[in-house]
């Protein structure tokens, strides 16, 4: 059933059926707005299960929205951001950060998707001095955008690196989840424990609707996000829809399961691929993305059936996605017509 | 069942049925992400079917986002925005207008909730003089932030004053929806057919979980609008569940059922207190909401069982909203609670 | 000589002779640049000589930068500023301070020019309310924008209410010279003693070619001042030409005697004036602007020949402003030609 | 006299005495504010003699500002500027593009402090995608960051294909009179007539107390820009004395003289050290800097006497730079101290 199931993306998946109900149930009655509800405050709770009493907690629309705010809250305008050249928030915000926060990006070649303690050192330059902006912030994606993980000790050396010059360290963690299930440690081992100050907590990609969590590991740095997240445009009236997504992604392990499936899809690929003649995986594949090359021409013939993106046009790599509800069908047919596609020349 | 209900305000309402069972449609399988779906080009077809074919449509998260973003496309920072004192873009945004777009708000008093043909003209000096801001857009909201409603000569009457100075005419409608059903027209009969250029077209308070579209009546001036709002944070990743509840909601006349409902319990509730003493209307009930001022000691001993805004602290004014859901017992009963805690003095 | 002196604002007059000298002097040879100079250095002791060791101070070029970049140190873009709404930060700066800080202005009622504890104190709600921008900093300006004069002590009730809540008072000094000069009283007299956190201290309108001091009564606020002057575009890579002006201008008391020779033109006019059937003079004259009403024909005659701004048009209000270099002959010239202009109806 | 004539910048000089006596000229009446005077529309003129008749020009105090809000005239908050690594814009004026315009700055390495054609064609990606920022500006420095200058056919070349892309191509001018004495061409014949769009005309480098002019070659897009000026906080009360300098400046061949002359004394600079062993310059000699590297501690025994920057300190590369007053003897004296102090190894 070709088409079906994308690899295009993490999104193009539809909403779990647990959260859907969950929804279902939150829909019946009245309750108060803008976050001052019950279900809020259980939600909140949940999330504090898996990263620690002390945190404060916010829920939002967007991924892109749960990074430019969270960050808004620690940087000013005349500060700056290091980040990797293939960042979401560099590359696919379409310059948020740059219009909400009014602040600098200082964009590091990606190694292996990920930003090294060189490149952050390299970056620390003109402190104190005002023609410059002045680096306020080291943030790094988790898992990566380009499907691998950093293990918790290269957070912590970058964490270690960032707090030694007064910054603060930033994960988008709009796939944290697949990051834990990769390495099949709790959340907080690759967040709270290892030094993140602050945390995009994904759920969208993981089978919600719509939501994520910004995640504030010192409550101090928390007390003007009422005000930025509602400036921010993302204050949810009917606040209790977020969090009845979060209650039933995180209740009961549900995150994991998730994450874990469509991790072990993208190995499923990646393993139906191995040794095939004209498919090179370019990545290690730790999360739930595959990145190969191909012949461009048996990308356009795998293009004409199944939607996913060409990562780098000039070296015909492509990127394929798994989800939460990817199945072992899906891929094996895919697996199928990737190999008849560059059989063909 | 006191307590169920919430006269607070319509958000307090959760999801209709139906746009419910449009969620679980649409969560199977899966879509492509960022509005590449056939689920969204549906909804937007069913947003032209009532305000034009030729109006350029796009489902953002909340209200406060469809204003400010859709303002963006056509105010300059040095430019503003003409509104009234109580406009929900001017007291209930916490500034994102001037966040967003960096701009300033030149506000009016309201007159009965409305912006006024004087006092729109008082706002229009010194066009051209480099040191004052350029009034560029004047914003009504409908139905107003009193609960009163534009008549469509009012709103014609508003939009030949700003258009004959160059400037655009914007509604904030988050309930156009009651304003519709309240004068029993179109909704194009309050927009685009007398003026309206500009328009946010509320979905949440009218049963949705979340949703609103913003609408352009001059598809030239939506031009810009897919990067303003994915640099203003609203791109839903999986924009067929925005699509989704506005499909369901327009289908089949849902939104006016919904919004006649709601309009229909404020009806009742004014009905209710007529001539009840210690409880004094003070504007006109033409949709959802109810203002009344009452004594202290009344409003106190409501808000011990009832949830509902003080609106006025000075002159004791408090204000009640329906919603789509509000049933005629919920009502009566809250009727018999005023009157018994006015009773008591 | 009509017209060579300008009534129509204190800017149309020229540099004093004193200030153009010290120009020249620090002209000659090479100096380090941005400020890392010793005359920037001594210019900076000069204005702490008048306003306590302990103030920090940065050189600007213009007032609209003094007054933004000041509020900038300590507004964030979810507060607010209180200020009349005559106030230049609010009317005639073409809402740089919305642009820059992405704050909003409260404007209150002002008067006779200046903000009162009850208008300060009705704009005190919502805090803590995400939904509704937070007041930061209550902002008078001194001489205010009608020409008079805030005592001591009413500075300092409006220092010790903005306290109280936890904001700032800050201080468009623009004409604090004149202020100072008409209550005769030290500038730290009216400023830093009675609580007074941030001042824009106005040089261009005294004498200079352009030159204002944004100036810190406590110094942890200007921590980050380095850097939001440089990204406000007001780091003078000559910063000496705006310190050796600062430094003629309060070397010898020269401050003074150009405010008072200002200021004592303004009673000059308006005592000139007194009795004049057609003119009425509307404000107190405290510092260097009279404001008088008078006959709509009466007014298109004088501006026949002299510039002069109408400041009410409906009322048929006029506003004159002297400076540091009108004569008494100017004056009196100028006193006749408005008797005769008056005097044809 | 080491130490009295630097050679950090050109802006460590003071005010050429023509320029000086200019203001001494216009400081002594009254002239109507805000440029709207007769010196100011006289000085407008003497630009559009160098630039042509049907340019619009505005004169601010700073070239931050000129470029800052130039590009703001033409560029949205989701669009980007494609600029060098090294560009003033990128490096050295602390994210002011970012905060005052929103926007995003495209970086590509310089080749010889220039922007290359296939540097601009790969920063061109993602038009029309909404994710991703939208580039509108290509901007260029000349002369450059490294004292190098564009030929016209080079800045042609670039207009060319910024215009094919529906993008425009800016200039930073702030030494621009230094690349025309290079080349001994009209000002002109590289900018509007090459394709230049948006220009920042230097005036405070060479020789003036602090004035930059933005010219718009297309009055079209200068139609905001009285706005954009005033709400940038760049708008001179005194105007006059900007447009004096201007006028100075351009009157009689001063800007050419002055540049002549900065740019004559860095080739002497450069011809002294031709041959000198531990002296390496490592850029073309064709403006008024000279960049070489030389051993640290020649570099440390310099810069006990005199002022200048290293530029690369991992190279130990350092930046000389001369201005309009540089003499003769400067040079030679500093010929020498240079080669003692590589002569000590």
């Amino acid at each position: 059933m070709s088409g079906n199931r994308f690899f295009a993306s993490d999104n193009t998946a539809g909403i779990h059926p647990a959260v859907l109900s969950a929804l279902a149930r939150a829909a019946e009655d009245h309750a108060a707005a803008y976050g001052d509800d019950a279900l809020t405050a259980q939600a909140i709770e949940r999330v504090r299960e898996h990263f620690g009493v002390e945190v404060e907690v916010f829920f939002v629309f967007g991924g892109t929205a749960a990074n430019v705010l969270g960050l808004k809250a620690v940087v000013a305008s005349h500060q700056a951001i290091i980040c990797t050249d293939v960042a979401h928030i560099n590359v696919d915000e379409c310059g948020a950060p740059e219009q909400f926060i009014g602040c600098k990006l200082l964009a590091a070649l990606q190694v292996g998707g990920k930003l090294t303690l060189e490149q952050v050192a390299s970056r620390l330059g003109g402190i104190g001095i005002p023609h410059h902006v002045q680096p306020r912030v080291v943030s790094i994606t988790q898992a990566t955008e380009y499907g691998t993980v950093y293990r918790p000790d290269e957070i912590q050396a970058l964490a270690h690196l960032a707090h030694s010059k007064g910054l603060f360290l930033h994960m988008d963690g709009a796939r944290l989840a697949n990051a834990a299930a990769s390495l099949d440690l709790p959340l907080r081992a690759l967040t709270g424990d290892v030094g993140v100050d602050l945390l995009s907590f994904g759920g969208t990609k993981n089978g919600l609707l719509a939501g994520e969590a910004v995640v504030f590991f010192d409550p101090a740095r928390a007390r003007q996000f009422h005000f930025i997240r509602k400036q921010g445009m993302q204050l949810a009236s009917k606040m209790r829809f977020l969090a009845a997504q979060f209650d039933a992604l995180l209740a009961d392990g549900l995150w994991l399961r998730n994450a874990r499936r469509a991790n072990g899809m993208a190995s499923r690929l990646a393993a139906g691929l191995a040794g095939v003649d004209g498919v090179t995986i370019t990545q290690p594949v730790e999360a739930n993305a595959v990145f190969a090359i191909l012949p461009p021409a048996a990308v356009r013939r795998l293009q004409a059936t199944y939607r996913f993106y060409v990562w780098d046009e000039e070296r015909s790599e492509v990127r394929w996605m798994t989800s939460f509800d990817t199945a072992e069908a899906d891929v094996d047919e895919f697996v199928s017509a990737i190999r008849e596609a560059v059989s063909l020349g």
